[in-house]
């Protein structure tokens, strides 16, 4: 039999701070590789304390209790080896890989590239390492290393490689934006093409806060084809057998490996590993899923993401503000794909300004899920407020943007008060257009625990609901929510368009602001109107308070709001003159 | 005349972003510090853009226009020496101190040392620098370096004294908290007793939306003594004449600069600078601002911040919910002292269960202050709310804490409703030990613009009111309300010790675990009894979500909330059994 290695990559959902947890489904998933006769076990980043920990890595007993777990599981590895993430203690604390087998703890690697940009902070928890190695297992050569180690072309995977590495193993947690799986797969095909190398790239999956995890781990051969992928959003367990003798047998032909192999081999320190017994047993063919449409991709996102949040934090069920608008049906619809259609309430909130349209598209709507509702009236509500406030505060000044937040505030309350009552989790259905824009009420609207479409432009909003009714082969979101124009029915005739421009200028414009970081020339030059770009530009700006007090949302561009974005709210900077 | 050198610190509160009025103060102040026959004007770090100016780095527009704006200085800069902060572009982006003499820019240092912890991201967007360098200027050598570079013992500042520089210049950001400032007086003493030199540390002053800075540049010669220092929390300049004779007095007699200077004279670069013309002018006795009391460090720390905040984000008014209790009137008492009794609202929001002790003294108090006030009963509204939820939702369901939220969110919506209306800032008045507990309702008396007290412990806001009365003369805070039981008057005979534990006990549990993330062990070894701290801690765990949702406030401890503290809401890290 040729040289070849069974790997198999745990691509679990962990959750962070469960140590108990996380070590629980580390062990019961060494024994399902060992019994089908894996030599490696691969587990994503920190896996034992899941990602990102943030600042309970600032304390000393967390870091110490993870190790207690990492040294609960070194005893439950027998004939296998199992490569777990953790945080390694070495003089100060790293992000590490621990290598097991045979009930020992063999070696530690460290992560040597640490990534401090977007949502990241690792530089603010972590030394770098320095010591790059590579495992002898049985005959082949093996290389651990970790995330933002092998987006650098010259990072401690192309060393492992000139000093022999034949499989690299690269234990991840990236997060997941649109467009990203696309990126990433070509970026580490590359790196198996350029090193001559097979690459098992394994990735988290679930949702945690304001990310969320694609798994969909692979391994790519030498010649940068995926041979092997793990489900997408959904734990799984990749099997697969590495052929390495054909590594070695395109490195005869091929001299990129051997040029510089002198130097690298100073730079990396050999260990060898105890080979795991040979089984007889018949070969796996791996399994490959397919990539995914755009859409479905993003829905999975957020249905993940929101089920996480939501299960992981306790709570059973969910309480959403339905106007009859396609913002608050899309997060209806993707509240009942990830709790199912019991635990989501929906509650209208009708006021002298909704229409009858409004309140039959959104009572067909929950009926199409199948998802309870309330209705209550906040009619009576505002017009004691307006009373109490004419009375003692402002007689008989004329009604203007005030009382539109007050109609928004009292539902914010409402929906708080129908949570605190009965323990329900208020989804927020704004969209990541009026995030941009401050088109939202603080305290009102922008009330909840989780804002699942924050990320999403309106235009994309609408898209997604095309895509979720043709998904779903019926008119779950009802006909006219797609073609009656956006209003937050605030005050009669409103309409979204009375204040912002058109979405289909508008998120453009964002995206080139918000995401792209470019200047008001540059947009435009894009082609967009000088006067309709400054007030976009102005907008984004001035609501920086706002979006600073929004509860957390789900991820899905390369920048969200959040620990994505930090701009400063006291800021004086002008894009334009 | 010994060598010597005249100093001007400028000692500026600028503006983030406000390029263009950040450069106008700079060239004032240059102006002065000529006039007054400085050889050397120094600014603070970041100088140009204001410190931090987060991710308005990730511009290429404000990286460019900061550059413009240091080329529009260079020219201004005639008989005199500037040394001024601002982005450096090099390849990548640097935190940089540019050096400029007679309309030329000599030099640029940048940053060596980039902080990335506690409220500082600097990995996130800075290079950093790794070339050192001294001026000689008249016959003297000069060191300059940037903030944290000094608070490594081998720090370029120590290359710079090796190699001969007499006078150590830094130029810092160092925000405020209680304690900071003679931590760090001490450990610039040490430097420059260390090094055998005259160390000058320049600090920014004012408010940045979290953070507060000090102020208090000051100078210290060889023997660790400070012998001028600017005003702590205000704007100022500060002179001074630096025998730099003295330096090499000392050097002569001890040998601690001498031992490695081969090593350093190669690591470090020497430019000279053409001195400024020298001027017969009297000798400078230089100011020295005394230090302050703790309560009235921290007092001038809020009002700055306070200020600032809302000036800068150009607001006129702010709006105050006062309760009566010793939280709202600490607030409107420093909302008083930073903008004046004319731009500070009151409001009272009585209920049912509001006593007439509480209305009394919230009226004594605005009285005292002299402030305007509005009174908007809220029964009303809560009487309609309860209805329209009995009515819609709930039947009979007994009351419980829903119906005491609803109360606090009328009275946020309230608020928000005078803020639209009249364009004023809400203030909020949550302390830390609430913020730590979650004991505060979201969207309720959380709502506002930005959460004064929320850096400070309830026993020590107590002590701010007795300071503050102390410093008035006169008894501004009505007596009753620093002897009544605290309640948030929520339901009848409510007191916050029905659901916290006293706050002498309850403030050294939150400083241990929130400030110091020290264990439940360790809390429990400190003397409190074990069920109260687990009760505490886990209030402190599961309330992250609403602390995520606050209005920023001013850091006043080692560990703040917001960027300063960054935790998971999605977490089981449990911190006992």
């Amino acid at each position: 039999m040729v040289r070849s290695l069974r790997l198999a990559l745990s691509q679990c959902n962990f959750v962070v701070g469960d140590l108990e947890g996380n070590v629980k489904k580390i062990v019961e998933s060494i024994k399902i590789a060992e019994n089908r006769g894996a030599d490696i076990v691969v587990f994503p980043e920190l896996a034992v304390t899941g990602y990102p920990p943030e600042d309970l890595l600032l304390k000393p007993q967390f870091i110490e209790e993870n190790i207690e777990a990492l040294n609960s599981i070194v005893p439950e590895v027998k004939d296998i080896i199992a490569v777990v993430g953790f945080v390694g203690v070495d003089e100060d604390i790293h992000n590490s890989a621990a290598i097991i087998h045979n009930g020992k703890l063999i070696d530690v690697y460290h992560k040597i590239f640490l990534p401090t940009y977007s949502v990241f902070d690792e530089d603010r928890y972590f030394k770098r390492g320095g010591r790059i190695t590579i495992y002898e297992i049985r005959d082949c050569k093996v290389g651990v290393n970790i995330c933002e180690d092998i987006w650098y072309p010259d990072g401690p995977h192309h060393f492992q490689a000139l000093a022999g590495a034949e499989l690299i193993i690269n234990i991840s947690a990236s997060p997941y934006y649109a467009g990203k799986r696309a990126y990433r797969e070509k970026m580490i095909a590359v790196r198996a093409m350029d090193n001559i190398a097979v690459v098992a790239y394994m990735n988290l999956v679930g949702g945690q806060d304001e990310l969320v995890f694609d798994g969909g781990s692979f391994i790519v051969n030498p010649l940068g084809e995926i041979f092997a992928r793990a489900k997408i959003f959904e734990e799984d367990m990749l099997f697969a057998d590495v052929d390495i003798e054909s590594v070695l047998r395109i490195r005869l032909h091929d001299p990129r490996m051997r040029k510089e192999s002198d130097v690298a081999k100073e730079k990396v320190e050999r260990i060898f590993v105890a080979p795991p017994a040979k089984r007889k047993q018949e070969r796996i063919e791996p399994y490959k899923e397919e990539d995914l449409p755009l859409e479905e991709e993003v829905l999975r996102a957020l249905i993940v993401g929101t089920r996480d949040y939501v299960r992981k934090n306790g709570f059973e069920k969910v309480l959403i503000g339905l106007s009859g608008g396609i913002d608050s049906s899309i997060v209806a619809a993707i509240a009942t794909e990830a709790l199912g259609p019991d635990n989501v309430i929906g509650v209208l909130m009708p006021s002298q300004y909704t229409s009858r349209e409004s309140i039959e598209d959104a009572e067909t709507l929950a009926k199409n899920l199948g998802i309870k509702t309330y209705v209550v009236p906040i009619t009576e509500i505002f017009e004691t407020y307006k009373k109490v406030l004419r009375e003692n505060v402002w007689g008989d000044m004329p009604e203007d943007v005030t009382e539109e937040n007050i109609q928004a505030r009292i539902r914010g309350n409402i929906l708080m008060a129908l949570s605190n009552k009965f323990g329900w989790l208020v989804l927020t259905t704004g969209n990541k257009s009026e995030m941009s824009c401050g088109y939202a009420t603080l305290y009102g609207d922008m009330a909840g625990g989780f804002a699942v479409i924050k990320d999403v432009m309106k235009t994309f909003v609408y898209r997604l609901g095309r895509y979720y009714n043709k998904r779903k082969g019926r008119e779950i979101i009802p006909e006219r929510v797609f073609v009656k124009p956006p209003s937050a029915e605030l005050k009669p005739n409103q309409t979204d368009q009375d204040t912002l421009p058109p979405y289909e200028i508008l998120d453009p414009i964002l995206k080139a602001y918000v995401e792209e970081d470019r200047s008001y020339k540059e947009i435009v030059a894009m082609g967009f109107p000088p006067d309709i770009v400054k007030k976009v530009l102005r907008m984004v700006d001035i609501n920086e308070y706002k979006r600073r007090q929004a509860p957390p949302g789900i991820k899905i561009t390369p920048r969200a709001f959040g620990k994505d974005r930090r701009l400063p709210i006291t800021n004086k900077f002008k894009p334009f003159d």
